[in-house]
């Protein structure tokens, strides 16, 4: 603390742990603990369960768990001499919670425990966690600050208004695991906005970045002052942090003139708002407020010293000269791009995190494919992504044509493998047992099949993750392969529209050299599993099924409310029973990245035996 | 209600539902009121969310869906003349409770809405519903009757309490969805003796019946009295009901004798525990006692008026003749029986439920695919299962003659189709990209993804469910193919350990004649993916595997635990690692029959990205 300013120092630390790995978390957060010393801060800040990553599932269930846990947060302590740091980690007394400890001096000062518990969408924390209740004001200096957790700052009345009003803190830390979602980080900005105006305080929003399985961390943490202005951020989709000087002058002055303030106040009386008041002594002065010139270190290296090259941080030691929104626009210009990043980032964390260095996909010469090759070349590199060329006898020359070229484009390796040959002794082998002679949905299958068993024994020979091309609209209605295109151990963009993967794809052409060949964006969509077969045989156009699968996935709209949007009836009752009717297939869809609201998995919870047809 | 005594008959409907049927289930439910109104039943009673289904899942973030359970709840009262119905449906406030209306009169006399919301294993209810907090007791002519729903009974102080002591019920009508697993039958009779002798009040616990998706659902009614005996039980596993007088004088006689009682409601001040009382005016004499041999009338009738086969009501007048043990091995001798009637009860309405007639399975001439087979045969009948054999060059002479040896002794039909010539067109099609000539893992899942191929090309051909015949053992520790014998619909016994499957087929053979030749229960289990295969080449025996399995994976024992049960430390470690690392592969399971305490899927919520290792 800077003596004779009273000024705190915070260090957003905008974190990516890997789920279990404590002791990697650990070392991870002792390096982001000793730089902001070093930088002169009084607080670092990590995300919510950070030790542990996010989410922990059903993890919390073992004993050992917790207990390890446990240990590995009494070792922060020994670095908490000259520095107070604010840790998410999974408290235990009669039950579990999910908590932040603020350690300070060698000591754990207090723990605070979540109290608002997330139990929808992919949320299961009331399956765990107790509920916690006790709020806690932190002084140190000149400045006052309150802690809590990712869903706590969502509700209005506490704890941010228990700790901001009825104990007086200048500034709230809010440490959170907030995962991804289309729209979301705007949605985020003005929740905080809220928060923040509405009791005249800072709010240091420290998230989690990195990919989990099917969810996505966007970082994108943040400053807020007490008029609700973006003062700092952190990137988004990449490790990151930022240092500032919180000026809680500001606050105090916006509270002696806010007669809505002053209302809240009179109204909060503190009996009924309980909060605990815990001194920290002051444990360093500053050398001097750090310039942006003066820092050298690097917190995102790893503990083995090697530089982690997708991290560059941001350091802010003001206020961010422009507006929230042009802010982000900088750094992301568009939902296309937004998504894009959110798909690398799923994606190579999913390799990285679970030890595959190389991916390996089929190539249809279609959109799709073309799509998760780009996003692979992205997340491992395009030298370490094989595509996978394996044409039927009713592939169309453009499909081996355009993955060439597609390949040459992305930099990507291919192998071609015709099928031609075991699809023959396939049907050779069936023959006794097929109904008809001619090509049929049986027969289109079995195509789709061989080319998963193609890629499944590239994988189990040489290592490779498969990932599977599927999107959101023909994975919705079971247009797709069980065992064939959908076999596979990730699946990018299975939750990613067909309408929005032209986005995206003309989005990249834009931004890298038309990297998609014109000819795959231009072609009529076709699984090329029969002559002269499109996706709209048998489906909508997609403009036209994207809309009815949004209004009736996302929306929870029923038949009759999605008829009112002037969609033809037959359409709209037909894709409502495709759906219902593939919940069996999706069911055993490889794990994808969450983009939207609703995603499928553990987002979508179906039963798939279901007879509620409202037609 | 009979004038004389002022006795009331209660009808238990053991129901089974369908998921989001419900205009389905409102018709069978109708014929259970028509049904026991005839048998001058007082009140009828059907379990937790009958009109729904149960689990209902995300159907009920639809407001459609909670509209049209809330529309047929209303067509129930239609059918209130002269019984009070007591249902379970979806009741929609500011939010949506998990509730039981009292109807009658023509009238919701009272919506009970439950007040403990399960939130671990397999449930989820914390995702949907408000939690009630209001206590009704209902007065019908003598007896004094409370309502409350599943997990409220298993806490030992309210609502039970509230109704039953504050209130002064007679009799508790708890209407219950409580899934199947082993054991849990035992440990529900304890629970419900406890309660209705701490509170001495006679209990009818009216249970769900049936298969939904994972879960089986297992009947057992019962009705307890006072002194926590079994008065009357519906059948396991079956749709069923029962009627039965409510002795209400010897409730009264007990309480006033038992000083625990009267403690208890001395510190049991009404004002703490509040009891709306409601009148339920009688609405019907009884002409006589009925006797076991009046009643005629069998409610398992369809709407339709086909009658289900599956479907032998119990009918008690009288009390119980023996002890509740004794009792309950009466109908189900031992835990290989019991299981096996859960397993023949899911797999049967999984088909039916949604839609298949018809089942084929691969016959490896193994232990795992003979038992899946019988299950498949009692399920949906012999003649509507298909076992397909498909020798490689690896099979045994044994795995074709024994295989055709089960067929005949279970009337199933049978395909042969060979793989050879299919598996040396792929090492044709592979060889450049193929790094060894000899065996290896890439081979051997080979073998397995042609058979997956072609048992879904019949079903894809013939609209056959696919059985999937992997066990637990395996599953757990990865020891199956992913698209290969994994492929399929439906995968009845993934949730039995290895050595209990040899329990449930000695005791099969015992009851059936020997159903599964010799031959196939003592060969040593293997996959015949290579020459001279056993599954010991890579796992330990299955006595050991299966014991470590129960312990990390059922107790959540930590592998220092483990080692302290006595197993060699570097086997422990080895199937630790391999649990761990499989997870991946378990998420595209098809999905299986929960047995166990902790299955997976819904009951086991994994991370598959996940550095956890406590070694």
């Amino acid at each position: 603390m800077d003596e004779k300013t009273g000024t705190v120092r915070v260090y957003c630390a905008q974190f990516n742990p890997v789920v279990g790995d404590i002791k990697g978390n650990f070392e991870k957060m002792v390096n982001h603990i000793i730089s902001a010393a070093e930088m002169g801060s009084d607080i670092v800040a990590f995300p919510e369960l950070a030790l542990t990553g996010y989410p922990p599932e059903d993890l919390l269930l073992k004993p050992a768990f917790i207990e390890e846990n446990i240990a590995y947060l009494a070792k922060i302590k020994e670095f908490s001499a000259d520095i107070t740091v604010i840790a998410g980690f999974v408290n235990r007394a009669s039950g579990i919670y999910n908590s932040a400890a603020v350690i300070s001096n060698k000591k754990i000062a207090a723990v605070y425990n979540k109290q608002y518990l997330p139990d929808y969408s992919v949320f299961d924390e009331e399956r765990y966690f107790c509920k916690g209740t006790e709020n806690f004001v932190f002084k140190m200096g000149n400045i006052s600050f309150g802690v809590n957790i990712c869903e706590d700052i969502f509700y209005s009345p506490e704890p941010v208004r228990a700790q901001a009003i009825a104990g007086g803190a200048e500034l709230i830390i809010n440490l959170s695991a907030s995962p991804y979602y289309e729209g979301k980080i705007h949605e985020s900005e003005k929740i905080l906005f809220t928060r923040a105006v509405e009791n005249r305080v800072n709010i240091l929003y420290v998230n989690l970045v990195g990919g989990q399985d099917e969810l996505v961390f966007d970082g994108n943490s943040m400053l807020i002052d007490e008029k609700g202005e973006i003062l700092c951020r952190a990137k988004p989709f990449k490790e990151d942090f930022f240092i500032y000087d919180i000026p809680s002058e500001s606050v105090n002055s916006a509270r002696l003139q806010d007669a809505k303030y002053i209302n809240q106040q009179n109204e909060l009386r503190p009996e009924r708002y309980s909060v605990k008041l815990i001194e920290i002594s002051p444990v360093k002065k500053h050398v001097g407020v750090h310039k942006r010139a003066e820092i050298v270190k690097k917190p995102g290296q790893s503990a083995e010293g090697a530089a982690d090259t997708q991290n560059k941080n941001s350091v802010c030691g003001s206020k961010a000269p422009i507006a929230n929104t042009d802010n982000y626009k900088k750094l992301i210009s568009c939902a296309e791009e937004e998504i894009f990043e959110a798909l690398v980032l799923g994606t190579r964390d999913y390799a990285k995190k679970n030890g595959f260095s190389r991916v390996v996909l089929g190539l249809s010469g279609g959109l799709d494919s073309a799509l998760v090759a780009v996003i692979a070349s992205f997340a491992v590199g395009s030298r370490n992504v094989t595509g996978v060329i394996m044409p039927s006898i009713y592939s169309s020359k453009g499909s081996i044509d355009d993955s060439l070229a597609l390949s040459e484009k992305t930099g990507i390796g291919t192998i071609i493998i015709p099928i031609s040959s075991l699809y023959s002794e396939y049907l050779e082998s069936l023959k006794d047992n097929l109904k008809t002679s001619g090509i049929n949905i049986t027969k289109e299958n079995l195509q789709a099949r061989i080319r998963g068993n193609i890629l499944m024994s590239l994988s189990n020979e040489h290592g490779w993750l498969v990932l599977t091309t599927g999107n959101k609209s023909e994975i919705s209605v079971g247009y797709c392969t069980l065992y064939g295109d959908m076999a596979g151990g990730f699946s990018p963009i299975k939750d990613i529209y067909k309408t929005f993967i032209y986005r995206i794809c003309n989005f990249l052409n834009k931004k890298y050299a038309n990297i998609i060949p014109d000819e795959i964006i231009i072609k009529a969509p076709s699984a090329e599993l029969k002559p002269g077969q499109t996706d709209q045989d048998r489906l909508p156009p997609y403009e036209v099924l994207d809309k009815i699968l949004k209004a009736y996935i996302e929306d929870e709209k029923d038949y009759r409310e999605i008829v009112r949007s002037g969609l033809p009836e037959n359409i709209i009752k037909n894709i409502i029973n495709m759906v219902d009717f593939n919940e069996y297939k999706i069911r055993q869809v490889a794990p994808g990245i969450k983009i939207t609201p609703r995603a499928f998995s553990r987002d979508r919870r179906y039963p798939i035996t279901n007879k509620f047809r409202l037609l």
